[in-house]
């Protein structure tokens, strides 16, 4: 038996993914800028696509802008609005696509305030309140962390800028969240927001910013008018009808997926903990935490080896996030968190989809007793 | 019937591509940073996709930088080792993603030479040799122009830089030439070299960008470490793995497709010139000029609307590049070319594959003849 539970690392393509990316190869092949019939057939199928996703998250689909997924959409976002002088927000826990972005912003001019998130994972309000300045231009959060699954709560975030701070952007890297948490952007009063199909069963290399309206970024990547000028390149139509198509499927069970993942988490957390002794639980069943993610320290396992003996034995899992999984550095995250340098020796993530099953989970727990019971015995 | 004669826009995804995309979208779908097993199979075949591609440029496979197509290409290694004082020299008959790349460039503290091509639309030793100055780092020049199909002589331009100007990095914008043209940048000196897979019938959204050992470009998308830390965001292996598909399948025939072009675009000239009067012919079958383009001007016949005649009759063309074809201003390649107004008005792009047949050409021809005559008798 094969268990994949390595969701937040990619995801699965689905079936109906792959047979819509191949129809578009097949049968919707032109240039969408091409004033031929091969070119308006795509340009208006690429028209289409940027209504159904707008109608994802509550926007107008002239604020969305294709992207070649999570990295370029964070860089775009944070990079386009930014000059030398001006100061970002932050927070402790994001990914390096946002996290490197900045410190590679603050090397250049930019001032920046890293918040540290609360012993929940969240920023608080009253931090980001002390944290503003009158050269603030910008906070970047994340929706859903990717090695615990923490929700930051964005519409009071949001509701909070727009109150008293008009003049400061809202960006949210909703990498992880999107197609499994309800985002809407103009409850949650956002200015900017970035995803990647490859999180949510579509194809790899795509993804989409939503950039509002008034907001006008510096372009990233120069070259034709594509995307309102906003991201040259001929358009990536295949993969953007493969995205579209699987946020299509994940947005028609988005409430009974999480039914579903919730029950798949709860039943891995009963087993393991009482199962395994010495077992730590770093992201709860609760409101701030996706049910997507469990992430776990066991004491005398460090994860590097745990990540292979497991998937010697057909279950696949993570260190921390995949993105860090083959550098030795510790989380930053977890750090963060202030889980001990032993407890992080120790961190795996599992992290689930809608189809894995009760039966998938029971030989994986097989697997985690035996490779606890191993492992400890090596002593390493 | 339905020609397609647009393919210097974009091509037609082999049914070999459309499979190769599948099969890995479906059974090797692992995040190659990912340290278990399916990461190390995707880590795996991105390895291989890497060694192929760079066997048909003849560089070390550590020299390629996976990326999200040509524009994104250009961007990397033309931004990537500037900075503000820095002289950059470029030619006038460019893609708009070098182009605007350039010019953002000179607004941001760079000096910008950009050399006139001669009547053949090729760059001169003699107006290079005499732009050169002491902060020249850079010559960006592309190989195969994608309105006229005009082959820069690089190996002559390679070894004059390694000669005389050793400190001068030479960019080469292959995206046109790359699978049609031979390329070999150690025998042509080339530092670096962008090219695009939906121009060689590879999917969309991806390419890559050859960067020499030595060279170490700054980032343009910050994040993970992905791509030697050049280019970061989870690899597109799906659209990769087409690529090399792509690139496989044209090497394996490149002289045969030359050759095959040749006799298309000979005949597409004989009948054009024979049958249509006052029409001029841009690109000439010549040593210096690709068989896979032909460009003509049609007295009479506005290039829009003939596109969009030819269109309604199931040929499809272009005007100038795709890229611009849905604006009015006129293409900067054919000034350059010092073709007069009114011939640029009436100029229109065919571009061939080595899929095209004379049966395709000879109701194409017929469909010209209607078309002009048409157009003619309007006297728009
Ligand atoms: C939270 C978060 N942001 C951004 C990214 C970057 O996405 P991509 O690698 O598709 O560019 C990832 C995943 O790697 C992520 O988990
Ligand atoms: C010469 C040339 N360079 C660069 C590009 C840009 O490639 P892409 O649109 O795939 O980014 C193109 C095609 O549009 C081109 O013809």
């Amino acid at each position: 038996m094969k268990v994949y539970l390595d969701n937040s690392a990619t995801t699965k393509p689905y079936k109906e993914v792959i047979e819509e990316v191949s129809n578009v190869m097949e049968s919707n092949w032109g240039n969408p800028s091409s004033a031929h019939e091969l070119g308006y057939n795509a340009h208006k199928k690429l028209k289409e696509c940027r209504e159904k996703i707008s109608g994802f998250i509550n926007c107008d689909s002239s604020e969305i802008v294709f992207t070649s997924g999570g990295t370029e959409g964070n860089n775009l976002c944070i990079k386009g609005i930014v000059q030398p002088g001006n100061h970002i927000i932050t927070s402790n826990i994001e990914h390096p696509s946002v996290k490197n972005t900045v410190e590679f912003l603050k090397k250049n001019g930019c001032e920046v305030t890293v918040l540290n998130v609360n012993e929940k994972g969240l920023i608080t309000i009253e931090e980001l309140n002390s944290a503003i300045k009158d050269n603030t231009v910008l906070l970047t959060v994340m929706h859903m962390n990717n090695e615990l699954g923490i929700l930051q709560d964005l519409e009071s975030i949001g509701e909070y800028l727009k109150v008293n701070h008009k003049r400061v952007k809202f960006h949210v890297d909703a990498v992880q969240s999107f197609c499994k948490h309800e985002i809407d952007v103009k409850r949650m009063k956002i200015d900017m927001l970035t995803t990647s199909a490859h999180k949510h069963h579509g194809p790899r290399g795509v993804g989409f910013a939503y950039i509002r309206k008034e907001l006008s970024p510096k372009q990233l990547i120069h070259g034709s008018a594509q995307e309102k000028g906003f991201r040259a390149g001929t358009e990536n139509l295949y993969s953007i009808a493969g995205m579209v198509k699987a946020a299509e499927i994940m947005h028609g069970c988005m409430d009974e997926n999480k039914r579903k993942v919730t029950g798949l988490k709860k039943y891995c957390i009963d087993q393991l903990t009482t199962r395994i002794s010495g077992i730590r639980i770093n992201s709860e069943i609760c409101e701030s935490i996706s049910p997507y993610v469990l992430n776990v320290s066991i004491d005398g396992t460090p994860s590097e080896v745990m990540v292979r003996v497991m998937s010697d034995k057909g279950v696949y899992i993570s260190k921390g996030s995949a993105c860090s999984s083959k550098t030795e550095s510790a989380s930053h995250v977890l750090e963060a968190m202030k889980l001990t340098e032993s407890e992080i020796k120790g961190t795996i993530r599992i992290s689930f989809c809608e189809g894995n099953t009760l039966k998938e989970l029971d030989y994986a727990i097989d697997k985690f007793l035996e490779a606890v019971k191993f492992l400890r015995r090596l002593k390493i």
